[in-house]
């Protein structure tokens, strides 16, 4: 018999995708320049130059040893290369045996949930948050439990975490640049968590695995990114270039296990073998090779920045509340009624597409993301004046 | 606490990728020459030229619109191609819907397990098997059940088949052309097979799926490959471009879910819903793009025609036995003890690195993979006398 949950995986897409989807079709009705599409995180800047002539040249090697398999963690020359990048840029000791190269940093959540649960342990999360952390924390068997950010920094809640991490608690996960609301956690937040981590682990006798999701690590606006596993022992970093290198369908990315933590070679050991268990064989090798040359290489944050100042001075001048971001590009829009999904439906009527806070654990809010042309975000302002009125006009009649 | 099964895993890797490292290590101590390595599976053929002059071109497209995100399920003017494709050749309607491509034929293997089975389900393989079935099977919560093939043509047993269906039973595992065996399923056995798992279906009152695991399809020496879904309805295909278009290490394949099974709809949305619980976002692009291109290209099976002439011929002279194979690039030998392990070690004092058949579920033989340099296989005749003359020795003794 089929199974039901896989079966609801496969016909429920994620709010975003069914969006992104409703999009494509109405493009091609209506013309893609009258469809403002905010819905997806697609980067809008192109990989850059040295990525082509990494692959370019990569072409004229012998294909027999370009295409081969890798061992499971990826190619040693690969491993070291990011490994020495991390160690020099964060000042630390990160060692190519705690690098587990993956098809993306859902491939590395995946595996790493995984890796450190069991089925009916609990994993912590702090909502707003990235809808598939759900799928990936109960796939593991486990069960998701969700924290509200504090508000109005949308900084982890500390005591809120505090009290929801229990003898059934394995892991935390965060995401700093934050998707969807944009906040970078600060050093002064991520010392604050560790240390009641600590606290919790000799409370509670068992460890605690901080799991720092950080595809857009490298996509901010002029704030410190704090290394974390320099601030927490026990934590696993999920990386992607998808953002950084505008690579997103490519799945490019790595897991790394802190070499602080007392138990980092037993983790790193269990991470592979999830991936090997997921059906994981090689990160795509192509790609392991531009990883390694390219790793540092900038993404052009200047265009995404530029971007978020046209729309955070629209939508301001517009009257729309939002969270300032710091990271990442995404704007976090107060929805116009309670019910967002509504408020996104009605938004649709004015063409523009924006990703309703339900599926991102909470309501009232909506996602925009803002890698996009910017020419799309100049002529969308009228269309959230018209979209503003139609509220204001509600509330008058 | 890390998770004692995913350890095991990741500190167990496969007794294939044990004997290849050993390899690596080998060589670089003794020269490459000096050792006759037929452990792993890795394409010996260059890709074919076209996979080069696609990934040239496509390296024109808009970067931002190449490596973008495709759907799930996989680009839809890929997707059409290989259905087309499949179609035309296979005298069938293979409808792209049916269609999810994956990261390689492990991903399209983990997700068509997961989709059809529930925790506690049986899911029956035919031994000599390939040993991750294991792996992927216990990860669904599920138990694998061995069936041995029929000796000596390595054909599916029937009756053994039948024996080891019952109430728990969801899916069966074929894998033809065969690795480690070399056997290629005759269009009477599937006949046979199909016959069997319908009659099954009625007398359990539940479906069966049977999921073939086909990434040698094209790797055959003169015989014919029968297309399963057109013989047996709830057919699973999970193929993989690895070894028809020599590109293992960049993971790309796809599941084929019968247009033909009553509820082959549905069974697509869970094969894709369990891809997306596994981690899976989308299937490597660029190279998504490059299947399509190259579907139909013709692999250099001359080379490995050649390769198994030359090592059937010398081991035979040899006096060694064998399983005369018909696909794929392995020859299953029969080990000169008992103990396939002990052989195998024994060979390693000869440089020979052949993979003893424990893991493959059965004991008494070994796996020599021949898609190797030609030069190798000649060079290693007597390094095989000497390794048979060294069992004589000891009998004469």
């Amino acid at each position: 018999m089929i199974n039901e949950k896989m079966y609801g995986l496969g016909d429920e897409p994620s709010a975003i995708r069914e969006l992104f989807a409703y999009g494509m079709a109405r493009k091609a009705e209506i013309g893609a320049e009258n469809v403002f599409d905010f819905s997806i995180g697609n980067p809008s800047v192109p990989a850059p130059e040295l990525v082509r002539e990494t692959m370019l040249e990569l072409l004229d090697m012998d294909p027999v040893a370009l295409h081969a398999y890798s061992p499971a963690a990826g190619l040693p020359e690969v491993k070291e290369a990011i490994a020495a990048y991390l160690s020099e840029r964060y000042d630390t000791t990160a060692t190519s045996g705690h690098l587990y190269l993956t098809a993306g940093a859902a491939a590395a959540l995946a595996s790493s949930v995984a890796a450190v649960t069991h089925p009916g342990d609990e994993v912590v999360v702090v909502s707003p948050y990235f809808p598939e952390y759900r799928t990936w924390i109960e796939a593991a068997g486990c069960t998701i439990v969700e924290v509200p950010a504090a508000v109005p920094s949308f900084q982890p809640g500390i005591e809120a975490l505090r009290a929801a991490i229990g003898p059934k608690t394995s892991a935390v996960i965060i995401n700093t640049p934050n998707n969807p609301v944009g906040a970078v956690y600060t050093r002064e937040s991520l010392e604050a968590l560790a240390a009641m981590l600590r606290e919790r682990e000799e409370a509670l006798g068992r460890p605690l695995y901080l799991i720092s999701d950080e595809p857009y690590r490298e996509i901010t606006y002029g704030i410190e990114v704090p290394w974390v596993p320099s601030i927490y022992a026990r934590t696993i970093v999920c990386y992607s270039y998808s953002k950084a290198l505008s690579l997103p369908g490519e799945r490019i990315g790595w897991v790394y296990v802190s070499d602080a933590a007392d138990d980092g070679d037993a983790v790193a050991v269990a991470v592979a073998g999830a991936g090997r268990a997921l059906g994981y064989v090689c990160a795509p090798v192509l790609l392991q090779r531009v990883a390694a040359r390219c790793v540092g290489e900038p993404s052009d944050v200047a265009a995404y920045a530029e971007n978020r100042r046209l729309l955070t001075e629209g939508l301001s001048a517009l009257g729309y509340e939002y969270v300032e971001p710091d990271g990442a590009f995404y704007l976090w829009v107060r929805a116009l009624e309670e019910d967002a999904q509504a408020f996104s439906d009605r938004a649709k009527e004015y063409e523009l597409l924006i990703v309703p806070s339900d599926s991102f654990g909470v309501g009232g809010w909506v996602r925009l993301s803002y890698c996009i042309a910017r020419d799309t975000i100049e002529r969308s302002m009228p269309a959230f004046k018209a979209l503003k009125e139609s509220y204001e006009a509600k509330l008058s009649s």
